[in-house]
């Protein structure tokens, strides 16, 4: 942390911050500069607070330079982190693929999109049995009976089952059901709701709030990590910017970026990252070339009919044709993707 | 709602999509224009999704013309809503100032800064017991016993008590001490806390997201009014944009258009919305200015030790100071403050 | 600057870097952390550049810690620049009320409209003659023959002409005719007209990009006091984020933070800011409250009719119901409102 | 067009919306629905403004449909654009590249890199003799020195020149040696250089705005169409948005979206992009894998010399990296790489 002052600023208050330094355990460096007075800290920085010294008398600035999250980043494991879950590896060279329908709508439907899914190859199926909806007037799942569903499917079927939690209550029902337990968008920042899920033995996969930066993404997860979950899975799934031509801005940038500061695995959501189901298939292509370790779409066997998120799904077929196109892609970044496809 | 075609859309095309209206009740009227063909529905349309047309054969393009909200609109009720507490109302010719530290610190900390209010006659006390923070070692809040002090000054004072809650756990505890609750930024669209808090006899203060538009504020506001509970107020506290300068980027406009559009009280937290301490005067101006219902500011009795948001609270002295001008400001735009300043 | 390395860094790349910082007549400073090294740089930071270190082995990150203007800041000039144009001060205690239609559409709408405004003691008109349209299909000014008019207003009536030069080929024509040259939203890092606007002995009002930070608002302004020209108005009028309800949004935090920053004054226009003429007084009124020297607002005595931005533009009657208001509201924040209204 | 009228308008209201109508020579089409009359607007749409209409009594809404852009728009011309330079194609199926240094910096820097290019088969090399800068006090670039080095490597080495224009007055010096006149991102609104650009028999690169929709986009490149000039190449270069660990936040999601509107070829600059020259190589893979026509590369020989944008530039070995995985990459996406490579 770096503590600026003015040129001019009485001794009296330089002695005052550097005292404040030193009671919290730290070391003070003075260096007098040409427009400002610098004051460098050194020591163990958890202890400060850009607001232990914002208000002391002649500072004009506090600049924090080590970043708040450890857990999670890089520094402290420099290693990729691969999550086991059956035979599936995720965060290695296999691309991990998950789709399905936005919700569970019925048994009929979620086993005839799994049936196809399984098909192919995709052993991990996505549906929501609580949907989050910004209406209160719209369609919000089928809740427990949908877990039900989902709880068939995985027995018959032997799928792996992504699902999203709404609130910590849910939180135990899901816990029986999910192989993967989604935390969406809009409960990024539900701290009891990481809290909790940290508390878990069951894989995170955490998606990317609307206006949040990579570094409160990071900070979220370091939540769950935190608590003693080390399996989580970041999702970036389009952020909320003034362009209105897209559902939202996929930011494919952090990618890039999220690979290089944690060792987490970090997967994208075209589905949700663009809105419009005909232009999915370019940004999962866009988003494996650079980098993600996998990708999460969704798939409806009939969306026109879909109760939610219908404009956004492939059809099975069109997933099909995605996914042999991924197959071409995957060996270029040093991916591999094992289907029948 | 309107469906738009190609011109050249064959007339089975046309016919379906006109099928389709009717089954829902709807009737269909087919306008031919020069470059496409509009098919406008009227009828009861909360039977109608964009989704049940977009994936259509010949679709375009769905425009959606009624907004979603209901309750909370004023075509519904066109008089403003004013809640009454006590003896105070807002969302009348009163201004509502609510003030008090970021967090109960401690029961010392509590009573000087709630002694110190009292005297210049302000009755709504702000101070969170559990704080929703960024990172997961910040300082998180007293919980139960943050809430015992609450308690407390409440008997002893007389002062209505508003204070966050964080999760559906704690809100049955925060509902025995708290006059309001409030529904932070980041929990805007907990749906499933939105739903809960719609369950009470107690009035809400709900804060708009970061990234949260006012439709979509309205919309959370709706989650709360359709489960039978009136008595919410919103409060504008910035939003995120580009600009690095602030905290956040206070939307003022939002507050014509809310008085616009809903007959629920709107408030401003200009701390939050700038930031910075030095400013928050100025900007709790222009909230009243722009036709607020109140106030919501942070004052600590010495900020330079508070364990959080001490950067952006005022002291009891500068806060009188504010609190003598909008005095004066609130006769120009016909409001009243009662205060002993 | 601060320049962090890690803190295995070979003592050769920290020697590499001293040795950048000593060639550029600067001192380095070593500061071991606990978890990084730092070297701080005092010295004349002109000669620095964030690039010449980011590319260095071993280096982690470059702090910038001195802003990048001079000429408009605070530090350089503390007392408040105030501008001079006939009798009227800008920039001081007396509130500047700049109002017109956004285009001069003909000779009888301008005399209209400039009468009525000239009558309730306005003295500064605004009006288009050269339009930044964003689809070249819009009307796009009366051009020279606007300017004509507005030499004959000028002449009949005394009023001051704010007017907005386009481009660089017509500054020389709108020199001959305006008092206070407008520099557009979409022309605020047009740096070669900010540079020639530099070099003409008139003021010019500049105004905040649609993507622009204040910093690089101030940066701009410095471009054109670095040519010489000091008399410069900035303008904050909305800028672009997610919200739609509003055509922008208007960041009235960053009055306050340019009013303590630079000793230039600053203005609202909010009839950009918020786009609908039913809600420009009420963000007028805020203006001026959180701090503003002045503001322009768009007057059309037939908006109906007008051939752009209609919709925002107040009529007579509807702004001197604001200027009374203003009146009343200009005392409580130590201004001026000279009006016969 | 569709007008939203409230139910109960009286007719007399509704009577003079169709009577302005009929004078615009359209039609009014009467839509009487459950909550909002609507008036729905058939005949030549480019008569009507939406500002027409929006002050009328009784009016609440005024609904655009049809696009703005028409020469730019795919219905216009649904097949691809094919931009001939010398022997290459833009907007084909070959991949274009263009690649340089942000800045001629002088002949020898200029030459080297150059030479570099040259013999890995790159013929578009981009580099700037006049720079935009945001400070007054950063290089601005030699300019006409520039040119002529420019001049000099266009005659030696037979490369394509790639040069951006910062003004009006500059552009005849730059349309002498320039192949491909770049419009840069804070002049994508300069509509006087738009209309200039327009008049030339010279490709232009037209790059998207920090705050442009990708309508605006369209609407100014819409311009220089409209002049006469239909050889526009789009550029996506990143937008701004509040994530500040990445320069811009570049947006791929505008690529599918602009192939499907546009049949003008469209490029994307990874470097601005992102600005992190470690991850350019990923940004550019994922740009040609959703589907752009090609990219803009900054490539220095010696980076951490550069004047100008050295961190975000490839050196030119890894830039032969990029160039040896992208040619791997094209087949897969329909595209192809003609290098040596």
């Amino acid at each position: 942390m770096l503590i600026l002052m003015g040129l001019n600023t009485p001794r009296e208050d330089i002695e005052k911050v550097k005292q404040k330094i030193i009671s919290k355990n730290c070391t003070p460096h003075e260096i007098p500069g040409s427009s400002k007075l610098a004051i460098g800290i050194t020591g163990p920085s958890n202890n400060l607070n850009e607001e232990d010294f914002l208000l002391m008398e002649s500072v004009e600035e506090v600049v924090r330079i080590t970043k708040q999250y450890k857990l999670v980043s890089r520094e402290m494991k420099p290693e990729d982190t691969i999550i086991n879950i059956g035979k599936e590896k995720i965060g290695g060279e296999e691309l991990t693929i998950i789709a399905g329908p936005c919700s569970v709508e019925s048994r009929e439907q979620l086993f005839e999109v799994a049936g196809q899914l399984k098909e192919i190859g995709i052993n991990f199926l996505r549906a929501g049995a609580y949907k989050p909806r910004t209406s209160p007037y719209s369609f919000q799942g089928l809740k427990e009976k949908g877990l039900e569903f989902l709880n068939e499917v995985k027995k018959e079927l032997g799928m792996i089952i992504v699902t999203e939690v709404k609130d910590t209550q849910t939180l135990p029902l899901i816990f029986e059901v999910a192989d993967v337990i989604q935390i969406g968008a809009r409960n990024m920042q539900n701290f009891s709701l990481l809290e909790q899920a940290g508390r878990l033995s069951k894989t995170i996969l955490l998606k990317r709030g609307l206006a949040a930066t990579v570094e409160d993404l990071l900070m979220s997860a370091e939540y769950i990590l935190s608590q003693g979950n080390y399996n989580v899975i970041l999702c970036e799934r389009g952020i909320r910017t003034f362009e209105t031509s897209t559902r939202n801005t996929l930011d494919l940038n952090a990618i890039p970026v999220i690979k290089k500061n944690t060792h987490l695995p970090v997967i994208v959501d075209p589905s949700h990252g663009i809105g419009m189901w005909d232009k999915v298939s370019p940004m999962a292509m866009a988003s494996v070339a650079c980098g993600a370790d996998g990708l999460m779409i969704e798939v409806h066997s009939h969306p026109e009919q879909a109760l939610s998120d219908g404009f956004q799904s492939l059809t099975p077929e069109n997933f099909k044709k995605l996914l042999i196109k991924l197959k071409q892609l995957a060996p270029v970044v040093d991916k591999k993707v094992k289907l029948n496809v």
